[in-house]
């Protein structure tokens, strides 16, 4: 850089005070102890790891909360197994099969059966060698559902059919589904809080493409309700344009926008419902009574009730610090009126939804860091998403000591 | 590789000893412990941070003396306010401006008043928001000089004026700069310690483009003169060849360098001085009367008065490190004159002196390593360095401490 | 992804358990207290570390043993230094020779004589330094064989002949030599466990183009026999098929590979021979009168005793998360004998084993993960190394202490 300097400050310019500022707040998140203690995710419960597709008899390796796991088919079914050899530890995602219903390791050719884990064969000492029905690596329980491979992580504890976990309208229902599986950075709870937060939506999303053409409101006054294992967020009123004092007016509107105070939403949602199934999902959603728009459960599984399809997120936990973004567009349609509905996935909501607009998102999560936090209002959507895992896994810990299990949610780093 | 092998050792070749060797001296700095604790840079200063021509009103994130600031302009003036939004943790140097004298975070559009870091607004949670009121972010004093934007860190005490601590001839006087800032590893120390370190400059600067023409002498006799602010070393002998016992005789002449002992000093600066400005410069040196070519003062400002240019190079702290290194050239040319400066700058110091000459001590800077050290004659100049950062802090702790302050320096490591 | 979901799991899959497994097995290596310590290798002994055409009067950087060494050749010789200038931790490796004998920190110019390490000069201060004397720099015992450099580190003691720890066979007899040096990621124990360990080869190698036309057995009796400084793997028995109860039949053997229980093992020798030197190295092998194939001595030095040539491997500790591989294979022809051997080793050695056969070694070591580990009847191999290692370094220590040195196996990690 050249430039000429004056050495003189100008006049005008005000003198900037140093000021330390105030900020108290939430130092750590203490009240809530098994939220706090579960930063690789909570356990006991299913979580989706892949596409079906992907899954075959090639081993894969997959990390879920902080555990790694080899998973692989064999003959259509798929099992999951602890992806580290006891022998010297290298993962047993390296091998691949020589038996059928079993996984060699590479190194040595420990070769364990895929369902029970037990070490079938040690090939390099032959078939007496005695170390066979010594060893039994751990296994976990699998499942497949929505076009996905599901693994169960738990403490000991029999897992729960994996139908009472997941979204009830999807298990009485045959479903069409557009997904995405996206690993992320960031803490999984970032993820969720992030996913069910009242407050950012208005704000971070309005120059997302897919808001393009709606506009948002500038704030909300919500409520949330508790109905079964979901709590709901209630908007009550919408409010279009504010006036901030001494700041001025903001508006999440704008000419090319469509004006929410005046549009016909029974037109709209006539539209929305050409693309097919529409009317099957209305009736699904009016069938389960959803008191709200936006629904979330444990362990972090979001739903949002659009009018025409219905759009799930599951934050799924790799570790403390990055987590799996599935997100499903799920709809109820049969035959040709699934047509239609590829089109919208693959043709819009893909790319604006489950892309750009999801992108904005985890460009948060990667950056949110707290605690220190200081909440507001809006925040009621967080602290009762909080306490909702609070109290749902106090429950859990106390169901699994009558058992003789200690829960160990948040125990182990990256196993090995 | 492929070769031959012969079995024996040959006889002609002495047998290494193994020796552990005699490494006594320095193991830490505690004899400063100021110093010591400084690694991240003395608090109480102002440091430049930026070309003021980068400073827009989007906002720019530095990092001084291990805070995170953001820095931006509205209606002409620079602000800077911690780079941590205090809701969720996001850098508000993400967010943009909504309303005039404001910075809104991007995530739910937390609105500071830049000039107070008071919370204005949180956008979302509309204008009758609460929180409003009850949160103030840090803020930082700021100034342009030199063409760039300066910040004030301190611990709370006020600003002394930033004149107060620029270097002298600079307040008074209308400079044209050249000057280049660069992020480099490695701590300030290092940085400030190399910069005036009498030693090396003869040693590894010898085949530097910078001084292809001019011979370096091999060793000086030296002393450190210290006046006002300022230590100056003064070169009282410059020897230009030795013969070292043993070993053989070493020069910094070669033939194709002007002799030092030879050339005339007064027709050298008067052809530099033909280059704009350069009567002024000198007539500015010689008003301030320095007694010596190099200086350095707190919080390490190094001032080199050239025939016909100043140079002056500011170690700013980042963090424990990283450093920024700023080369700044100064004439007081005015009017056409400044038009040979810029020619000399642009065509030839920027290239040679603020580039290759300065790379080859970013270079060192990045590997030195040290506690332990052993420091030998040529370093008085880092010992009265070390000593007037010492003396300079105790004064300065004393005087906070009056004000009831606690000194800071080298608390924070990087903050959030 | 886009795919149709059925709602119901199908009856034909069983359901997975979940099995926590049984994992016992050792937890640490506390049992060889000596080989547990030395993650960063065993001090006392000679260790190759760069080809001898390397090293030149320009200074090169080594790490051996965690500890940072400056190596250079100064008229023929070879020198080794601590690698840190004691002045201000400039590596010495980043200089150059000012003088003969000598090197120069390329920061201050402190000049070092490469024989006792002792500061013959500082430049910069002149021929009368007063540090001159008072500073020495620890220097280590460096030889030249096999076409590489070796340096010495220990712990104070003098250093044995270079000559007293390399094979035997290589004192006596010319060789020559094809060789390949490597730094390869890995704990250097993995390494050498990797290279004697007698189950891997048959099940991990199968695949190597090294073994392609060759059957490798599936399970072997082996017994390990000590003899001098080393223990040899004797295998009594090889079974070239197995029957797996419940999983089937395995061989190592195929339609396109040599069968071993046919094929006339003299008549491959003889081929075999016909390349350059092989009788003398079958007459070396047959004079050393090795009772088994493999072998094994202190400080990781592996050797194949091949008919035709002898393969050996050195496990380098660089830190404890580094090693240097390297593959050396000798043959013991002279004059025109040695093109075939050349050609031999150019033409397929190199890149058929000490290249992709070795590689999968190194992918193995990589990934090793030990202890905890669960041992077979086949790691009886690695069991008698490591009570080699111990027996010996408990020896070592035991004659140090005499010397009044404590001996420092895994003391140092990286060292300044």
């Amino acid at each position: 850089m050249v430039a000429e300097s004056t050495p003189a400050p100008r006049a005008d310019r005000p003198r900037r005070p140093s000021r330390r500022g105030r900020l108290p707040g939430r130092q750590d998140w203490s009240s809530w102890p098994h939220y706090q203690q579960a930063a690789a995710g909570f356990r006991g419960y299913w979580y989706p790891v892949a596409f079906s597709s992907r899954i075959t008899n090639k081993p894969t390796a997959v990390t879920l909360l902080g555990e790694r796991i080899m998973v692989m088919r064999d003959r259509g079914t798929v099992y999951a197994l602890k992806d580290r050899c006891p022998h010297r530890g290298v993962p047993l995602s390296y091998g691949n099969q020589q038996f059928p219903g079993t996984v060699s390791c590479v190194y040595h050719g420990w070769t364990f059966d895929l369902r029970t884990g037990d070490l079938a064969a040690a090939i390099t000492d032959g078939p007496n060698s005695p170390i066979c029905g010594k060893v039994t690596q751990p296994t976990f329980e699998t499942a497949e559902r929505l076009g996905m491979v599901w693994l169960f992580v738990g403490d000991g504890e029999d897992a729960p059919p994996i139908d009472e976990q997941l979204p009830e309208e999807l298990v009485g229902n045959a479903a069409v589904v557009g997904a995405r599986i996206q690993p992320r950075e960031g803490n999984w709870r970032f993820a969720a809080e992030n996913g069910y937060d009242e407050g950012h939506a208005k704000y971070l999303h309005r120059t997302a493409l897919w808001r393009l053409f709606k506009a948002m409101p500038v704030h909300n006054d919500t409520r949330i309700v508790k109905r079964g294992r979901w709590i709901y967020r209630v908007q009550d009123n919408q409010y279009w344009e504010a006036d901030f004092p001494g700041l001025g007016r903001w508006s999440g509107k704008a000419w090319y926008k469509v004006d929410p105070t005046r549009h016909d939403k029974n037109k709209v949602n006539r539209n929305i419902g050409n693309t097919g199934g529409a009317a099957k999902v209305n009736e699904v959603i009016a069938a389960q009574d959803f008191p709200g728009f936006a629904s979330i459960s444990m362990p972090g599984v979001l739903r949002i009730a659009y009018p025409g399809f219905i759009h799930y997120e599951f934050y799924v936990p790799v570790d403390a610090d990055n987590h799996l973004y599935v997100g499903v567009m799920v709809n109820f349609a049969r035959g040709v009126a699934t047509l239609p509905f590829y089109a919208k996935y693959l043709g819009a909501i893909r790319w604006l939804f489950h892309g750009q607009f999801s992108g904005q998102d985890k460009w948060m999560v990667e950056v949110t860091d707290a605690p220190p936090e200081r909440l507001y209002r809006p925040d009621e959507s967080l602290l009762q998403w909080r306490k909702l895992a609070e109290d749902v896994t106090e429950e859990r810990v106390g169901r699994l000591k009558e058992q003789g299990i200690t829960a160990e949610d948040g125990k182990p780093e990256v196993t090995r």
